[in-house]
């Protein structure tokens, strides 16, 4: 999309925040600690070269510093990966709500890519919009951080399921070494 | 989904609105009355009894009362009639940044819906997120008004199009009365 | 889009059909005249104009005739009633395949607006894509035909939730006559 | 979702192949080329253990090999890897299509996850549907193969945009080994 769009010039502020903040708990006291075992076991992430750095209640961020690995043709970041590292934000952010044995699974999300993904560090963020006993819905946002500033790069929303009498270590040991490059 | 879900009981907030808060101009001096004369050519608008409370710089609000004439088969606003609301104001959101001469097209959108469309009335919000040149993307949410509460209803994510050089009005003439109901 | 886009010359086939045609059973005996007493239950459907043409094994056929009060800015049928068309066939052709005392309600769907919506019918169909206990996914095409030809003006991938000893009528009395226009 | 969904039971087929075949021609006669030197500049394919399978006019057929380097903490292909070959898939369909000196560009995408990306090989094949001048829409599935059968793992439907006068491999030099793992 274009650098100076229309309509894009400062002007005075005309509305309040668009999305009401909702607070949310924890859905068990070592949520953040299940989220980071559960992130360690994402073999994907430790090969994209992605860092888990916040879990909140209802909240997640997940963060990588671009590199020629994980480009598209053009040499930014591949929307894919973006995609990848957004839709395990927003998993984790609806997954650090859930109670203790049940587990997460994305049912579907869409992902509109708004700039490059280039600079120092792609920052996506997951946000909890609406938790429920069945499904989660929840939002995300892609920053590309350059010299201190911040670039909107890419928008998401997403549909969660839980998937109760399942805990999330289940299913496979964790295979932390076998086939990483 | 549930009334009572995981991790909604109040708790301190952790985190800064979610989403910059961008400030737009309009495209044009008349934008607002721009959007007015092209909604009132809606008359898809009218026949679903949809009303513009407000256009302000990349923002528009659409509203409706709930009637038998636009439910579905539980006696809530359809689905698809709520999707029409929030395509609209997500439209007419980008279309006041447009410049002169460019109209509005919805390239896609998608929506979750997340409450029961009920209530006194259904309010849906269209935010600018990313203008630009070629293509704007906004974002909307439609909350159910109920007696002072506000609850959130859907969400959406929208791509839309500039077509530069056809007027607005140019397609075809406004017909207010005919075939109308 | 374009009318003489890049590539859309004749050419001779190259692949087998995109989607294999997977083969339902309806959900109970009466599945057909259970989405019937559905589909008239929705006041929407009598107010955009809409009719119900067919109902199968995980299909449904949905279509209006274009008219100036279910129309856009520009005339065309408006995006927000395409999709309410596309909206309901999706969710009946799932709901074709549900066991009794079960119901229909839509997660999300994603609609992409591919041509105007104009001509002497609006045909769209849904098909259900994965069935399951809790989810059920669909696609959708519709079509706007003139003169006997058909051309592809919307696209649509959704998510259904089937809501387990609700039955379809259960929630309100159906409303045949009050507040129509 | 289910193993043995409602519905399911085999049944007489009812209806015709759902997506009117639409042929295309390859966009310039070195379209094939063009496609695999641009999967070639992309590092993010190499990294996740992608090929490329088949390039058709409008057509894009990527696979990889599951293995725990791109796992999600189950063990299964994790959705955003799925969701990467996807994208690429159908972008490059789309490209296919393109004029010389066009490049390609995801403007959004949206997949449901329907089933669990394992076994001996996952293939995201990408269908063109509708190319245009400014945009192209594809459509995008995954099969997961396991023992010479076929299951449908992931759905998509994706927006591109041709960036005319700006050549594939213009933006940057190809990196193929500095920086990968």
């Amino acid at each position: 999309m274009a650098s100076r769009p229309p309509g894009a010039a400062p002007a005075a502020p005309t509305r309040p925040p668009v999305m009401p903040q909702v607070r949310f708990e924890f859905g068990t006291p070592d949520a953040a600690e299940r989220v980071r075992m559960s992130f360690a076991r994402q073999g994907a992430m430790a090969t994209i070269g992605a860092t888990l750095d916040a879990v909140e209640p209802g909240y997640c961020a997940i963060s990588l510093v671009p590199h020629d690995a994980i480009s598209q043709q053009h040499g930014y970041v591949h929307a894919g990966i973006v995609s990848t590292i957004v839709d395990s934000a927003g998993g984790y952010a609806g997954f650090s709500l859930f109670p203790a044995n049940a587990s997460v699974l994305t049912v579907e999300f869409k992902v509109n890519l708004l700039a490059p993904a280039e600079g120092d560090r792609i920052v996506a963020e997951g946000f909890v919009v609406k938790p429920g006993r069945t499904l989660c819905i929840t939002r995300g946002e892609v920053h590309a951080e350059s010299g201190g500033r911040r670039r909107l790069c890419a928008l998401m929303q997403q549909t969660l399921m839980l998937m109760h009498g399942k805990d999330d270590g289940d299913a496979r040991p964790p295979h932390p070494t076998k086939g990483r490059p």
